[in-house]
């Protein structure tokens, strides 16, 4: 799609400066911007790229002096960052227009399925799952028997969903993302083992976020729980029977051994591992790569592996870098004494 | 499904004290029942969730001594565990009762598909592939040109097998497992690299389960060989020309290099990584998190990047956390002398 | 297919020595030679397999001197090497032979597809891609709206490419790849966290190859870029607006948050991970299991978490494991105090 300069200018009841009938077909930042994109100025540090963007379009506050010519149009605002957001939204929307079921996915009869909803090509909607309205799921994703997925959600394309999953509303997906496989649950039996099964399921609650390739297993009974608004990124993995809280972030590739119940509010860094059977309370931030082997109390920051207060943990690697001259510094001693 | 107390006893051959008509739909624990759900008491500690649970059948022993009323329905058996955990089983078999090969799914006409199979909605079964008899293949699953796959495989969806994999019988492949993917081989060619052609493939004997979103890359030359009974977590990388020995248990994230040959019942914690052309003993255990950058005998137990004996890294980590009083007291010393 | 000696030698401009009619159907290393395949003797080394060998056919050097029978068939030509390598890049490139667009493929009506493309079953392409020529798509494979793809890629099965994604020519995706999920941004919002719309790309330049279940992320605005001849291997993690540099080498399971930037012909090692917004050098190189939390010179080399230069590290680290000899060295210099 494109846009001139005097169409944006009436969506936003922006002043334009330049040619109106400049057209852009998407945006960029403006140090980075080239012909046919818009851009916008907010910070003053960015003023001196002003002059030089290849932009086509500026969005810039109202009340910017010029210190010389500008080649792109601009579009004066109250408040150029709100402006140029407002655009990135609708942008955005746009990019999930479609509706309806692809004549080429495969939708159980027994399934359920909202107003307004897409269903791309060689998705599998299994028997008896129920699609809220607005709904879009992206090609080749399966959705397993007797699951629920709210309103609004966004999944992504080849997302697997076992079944029985619970997803809420205004969750979205992203391809690759693995909900209600086993639990690793087995039990020894002389040498080899017995699997346990794992016949529980995962509940996802509304306006969750999960990143490609993450795994979310299933209960061995009852529910892994993802409560409200919490954010995985990619590659994570999450363990049977884990209860992760309210609005917790959680960055790439950590993972999460069964049973651990992590509080509301939690950060925690990327490459993280957790051991099972933990509890850790709210507002918990835990350094990336720290691997957490027990509870951790509200409102803790913690780094290392295994984990204790970031602040020791920083002065241990201090000391843990000059080593060599303390080991130096020892042998001289035992020498004088 | 739902079931009557009296038909879950006539199951198990229970005796019925309660309510013979109440019905149950799902499995929960004792602690977490809810109405419709069937749990067990056979841990004395537990006994106390009897008198509250909201489970509206539980199994317990028969020599069980109530101590005040219980508002669920009971069936007394000799061995609750025993008779739960025989439910669950059956619970879960009940899971995988499809047949039949799905009319939106693509399978060449070469292929040979042994009875009572399933091959669900968009799957893709290519030339020469050998599928045996009871394997259930959930949607949107793709086997590769001449992939053998055994009988009774548990295979879920979005499973990807290369050409030329081979799948031994009982085999569970968790949602979007990764069979024989190219081992990460380059040769350089002054500032590029040329690839290293993978031709190899991917042996996986019997009994083994792997988790979601894991790789296992094909060999070089020769097979990448998961043994009999191994058990593989989520998102493990398996490199080219790998071993891995029968009934080896490898917790999620970890990454193991090229060429190296694990052995029969080691333990690997989650995260781990080990560098490529090492020889690891029988019965080993790794600590997670750990970085093996060397071969391990026979029965080791390490910790560490680079790793060492595990109480060795215990004892030292302690002392990395004393490291800031141990340089002040070097210091203090120094002003001594 | 089978081959016999005789085919092979007039292939390879080979002598024979033994049976021109025993037939082979795959390769193998000397050392795991079974009947039926063709092996290869050049590393001096390995010359006393070759008496053993169950092989049925074997390229030598022209000079070889035998010392006892051998019961393969010899193919002796000037390099045996290369003969071999020779073969081995003509076996695989017969594994890519396919073309046409599979009947239960999807293909939007606003898609142009090059010549010779295959594009397999299952596979979807979204309104207005444009696909190279000789570029094979294996099953159930999302190409995203807008996207581009060039001449001579493989992308096996099961990935996952998100609208305007960009993809150079011989650039090679493995399964469950994922290209173009977004990027984790969230702007605090009192508790929870509003999402920041992603509306960037990915860019893959020319031959470039990414390993299974490997996730790309978009950038907010503008590009994440991955430059030519990069080397990805499995299940490694690309946050929004990364830029990799040319032929930079990334072992599995390696993190990099957003922004940051790396140099040209980098290696880095397994899990390692990144945080975000640095820069790291051309030519640098950092082990396995680091931790890299500020930007690098060009040639660094280093280690850790967070990562230092390599040699001080492994210093470090063997005091580390001294700790507690330094510790009881430490008090009984007290003691004498």
């Amino acid at each position: 799609m494109e846009f001139s300069a005097q169409q944006i200018a009436d969506m936003l009841g922006a002043r334009i400066e330049g040619d109106p009938q400049v057209k852009v077909h998407n945006l960029s930042k403006i140090e980075e911007g080239k012909e046919g994109t818009l851009s916008f100025l907010a910070n003053p540090q960015y003023t001196r790229y002003l002059y030089d963007t290849e932009a086509s379009i500026v969005i810039v506050n109202q009340d910017l002096a010029l210190e010389k010519a500008v080649k792109a149009t601009l579009l004066r605002v109250e408040d150029a960052y709100a402006a140029f957001a407002q655009l990135l939204e609708a942008y955005n929307q746009n990019r999930h227009q479609k509706t309806g079921v692809h004549p080429q996915a495969s939708v159980s009869e027994s399934a359920t399925i909202g107003t307004d909803v897409y269903i791309g090509a060689g998705c599998v909607i299994d028997d008896h799952v129920t699609i809220g309205a607005h709904t879009k799921i992206y090609p080749n994703t399966y959705v397993g028997a007797h699951s629920q997925i709210g309103d609004e959600c966004l999944i992504y394309s080849g997302v697997q969903l076992y079944d029985q999953s619970v997803i809420g509303s205004k969750v979205t997906l992203h391809a690759g993302v693995v909900i209600g496989s086993d639990g690793f649950g087995f039990a020894p039996q002389g040498e080899s083992y017995d699997k346990v099964a794992q016949i529980g399921n995962v509940i996802i609650e509304d306006g969750v976020e999960i990143g490609a390739n993450t795994s979310i297993d299933r209960a061995t009974l009852g529910s892994t729980i993802i409560r409200r608004g919490v954010k995985l990124d990619n590659l994570i993995q999450v363990a049977h029977n884990v209860e992760i809280g309210e609005n917790t972030v959680i960055a790439s590739q950590t993972g999460i051994a069964g049973s651990t119940k992590i509080g509301k509010n939690v950060m925690i860094g990327g490459q993280v591992g957790m051991v099972g059977h933990l509890t850790i309370g709210n507002n918990v931030k835990i350094a990336a790569q720290s691997g957490i082997a027990g509870d951790l109390p509200e409102g803790a920051i913690v780094q290392g592996s295994p984990a204790f207060p970031i602040g020791d943990y920083k002065k241990s690697y201090v000391y843990f870098r000059k080593l060599p001259q303390m080991a130096k510094d020892i042998d001289q001693l035992k020498n004088q004494a």
